[in-house]
């Protein structure tokens, strides 16, 4: 008998039609021999409404309010899916993220898992019932007090209660049934693949993939849980993601994917002197802010000698913040400028297959330079290349790089919508 | 410095501007030098849409999965009433009814009070801080499972938490600004009172004013805590309902008010031999239905000797199930006819004053003949009387009775709507 975890998105369960489609295939899944223990994210868009309520009545709510009111919203759905599944026949006893032993850190609104202890919940399967736990939330382990895990919460639910209970798969449903090789609404016969290692999904993840979120795929490799990504609105069996690039024979390693970006904004910083703590001034004003950056370039010093540029990207939500951070440094420091821009996209080549394939660099700026696309910034790892270039220029450089390495499939896919929490 | 208890129904927090409204009088009371608890029902119809939600994934569900759902209810408006005092500078920190201790039997669905340990309460009190608890919830004792309290929940969290935490007052909020000596709908001069005794205040929730559930009226009475009843619209001081009718000197003791009730239903059985044990076997079978019976009469035998006829009133959605089961006695026992009749309505006088002044059934009486209103049960106890009457004569009675007893004020009110849960 196997242990299969499931773990539903929001658009999965946005309804009582779609919940009753839920619950046919949990049970399905228990009538083939297997214990099974459910994840739920929120119905559709509750999350985005409760948020609404909150800023009427508090436009910076306490996050420790927030949190409980937003682990309600899982609540609701959690509660709905155990009933769906009792009308079926089958017994399913639901479990708040507290009453599943997820015990988390204090930090409100964005917790991380401390440890697991599913001894109810194994309890309950020892019983022969389906367990349905709230996705997104936990307890903090000193105060008790009611936490949430922030940005992909629910998945990180399921792939820690998998690692917990030491499950044979953690299966994410959503409405889109696999990773693809791009994006289909950009590349049309995008394939979808069988399997694909943690590292590449990290990779893919990173560089903007929104299929799994990067922190459940660590959680996942560093627990060796085999996680497959499928839709609740088929049969298909998805995509495995599962094992170490390093177990992939050499030469069957290939290229596993596209992907595109446009969630980042570009600050260059002008005149700064190229002696040494200069550059380290501008990151350490931008990291003392909590604000990410992606990608960075130092230009070569100028004619002008002495005197250096420094790029970087960041989130663009972060981008004015950025500028003003480091406007005020400029003045301080007598830089000369710092510019923003926010029309930029970022495309990226991922695959174990790049390490054993030389001349990969070159056929990618070559299929760039074929579709006339101007390169701004590169920035490599072991497996992957990325670009940022013109936002208008990023669907163009998809189609040719997804072309030139030859990722397509013979048909056409189905485009698909935007996925849960 | 004293310990207030306040709480809200769903109507004074069904919207963002509501929940904000409440607040301000929240801070307000703590402004004022008290310390103050507070206890929220479910925004709105809050409860009443999951509970649409529930129907349509089961159409019977579970009891312990639809307490998980509708305590959610809760737990929602819990959070926005704690962030919107925030917002106001003030310090509230929110509970659900397991972190408040609220420890219950683990019948779901209408669990009663075991025990509440307010321990954690009493150190956010310690620390200034206002608390803000979920009502209507509560912990099994045993399992931890989450319960909900029934019908009038939250009253019922209020009065239990005030007991607990020795409050000087417990004040309920609802749309309605106090116990008025008749509903103003139907008597607009229809006086509020000031105050009246647990005893009267029981017997007006028992026989329809729907101002007070009678579960947290006894609670309150049983462990002394002092009820206010006021609305979240007005600053009018409301009723207070404390003390005992023994404390009340006879000749200040006064009558209270007109009740009236349209939720029942009366059954008769025709033709039952008038012997030992007949007249048990439908009251047991009624109550092996848990169906609740109210008024009762039984006729003197009448020509045909040795039969008689049984009538008594039940909650009307009751009906049809009594009807049914006393026709299959019928029957059995070959009874001659089992009537109904939905078309009831009841009107009753409360007051400890009842017991000192003579005469008040004759004058009740009196006003009812004068008013062309026919009788057809009566029931009465120490400090009131009822009569069952044709629903569309309730009206006429009620006013009739108010008018005969002096009970109104020099104006007319302001009529109001129904009250939350």
């Amino acid at each position: 008998m196997a242990l299969v975890v499931q773990k539903y998105g929001g658009s999965s369960l946005e309804s009582a039609e779609r919940i009753r489609a839920v619950a046919d295939r949990i049970v399905a899944t228990k009538k083939a021999g297997n214990d099974v223990v459910v994840v739920c994210s929120a119905m559709g868009d509750t999350t985005d409404e409760l948020l609404d309520l909150a800023a009427s009545v508090n436009p910076v709510p306490p996050q420790r309010e927030l949190d409980m009111l937003l682990t309600a919203g899982e609540r609701i759905s959690n509660a709905l899916v155990a009933m769906a599944v009792n009308s079926l026949g089958a017994q399913a006893q639901s479990f708040t993220g507290s009453q599943a032993g997820v015990l988390t850190t204090e930090r409100h609104g964005n917790a991380r898992i401390l440890n697991v202890t599913p001894g109810r919940l194994q309890e309950s399967l020892d019983e022969g019932k389906i367990c349905i736990v709230a996705g997104f939330q936990g307890v903090n382990k000193d105060t008790r007090d009611v936490t949430t895990l922030g940005r992909g919460g629910s998945d990180t639910t399921a792939v820690a209660l998998a690692a917990a209970l030491n499950a044979d798969v953690c299966e994410i449903y959503s409405d889109v049934d696999g990773v693809y090789t791009a994006d289909p609404r950009i590349v049309p016969n995008a394939r979808k693949l069988e399997q694909l290692s943690f590292e590449e999904m990290l990779e893919m993840a990173a560089v903007g993939s929104k299929i799994l979120v990067l922190r459940s795929v660590e959680y996942a490799r560093a627990h060796n849980v085999a996680l497959r990504v499928r839709s609740s609105y088929s049969n298909d069996p998805g995509t495995l993601v599962s094992g170490s690039m390093e177990d992939i024979p050499m030469e069957d390693a290939v290229l596993t994917g596209v992907a595109t970006d446009k969630s980042e904004a570009k600050v260059t910083v002008l005149g700064i002197p190229d002696k040494p703590g200069e550059a380290a001034k501008v990151f350490r004003a931008i990291a003392d802010a909590e604000i990410n950056i992606d990608m960075v370039l130092q230009n070569i010093s100028t004619v002008e000698n002495g005197i250096t540029d420094i790029t970087f990207t960041c989130p663009r939500e972060d981008g004015p913040r950025a500028v003003e951070i480091l406007s005020k440094l400029s003045r301080e420091g007598n830089w000369s400028q710092v510019l923003y821009d926010d029309q930029v996209g970022k495309v990226s080549l991922v695959g174990a297959g790049m390490k054993s394939h030389p001349g990969v660099t070159a056929d990618f700026t070559e299929a760039l330079r074929d579709a006339g696309v101007n390169m701004e910034l590169i920035s490599t790892s072991e497996i992957r290349i990325s670009v940022l270039l013109r936002e208008s220029d990023l669907e163009k450089a998809t189609r040719a790089l997804h072309d030139r390495f030859d990722l397509g499939g013979d048909e056409d896919v189905t485009v698909y919508a935007g996925t849960g929490r």
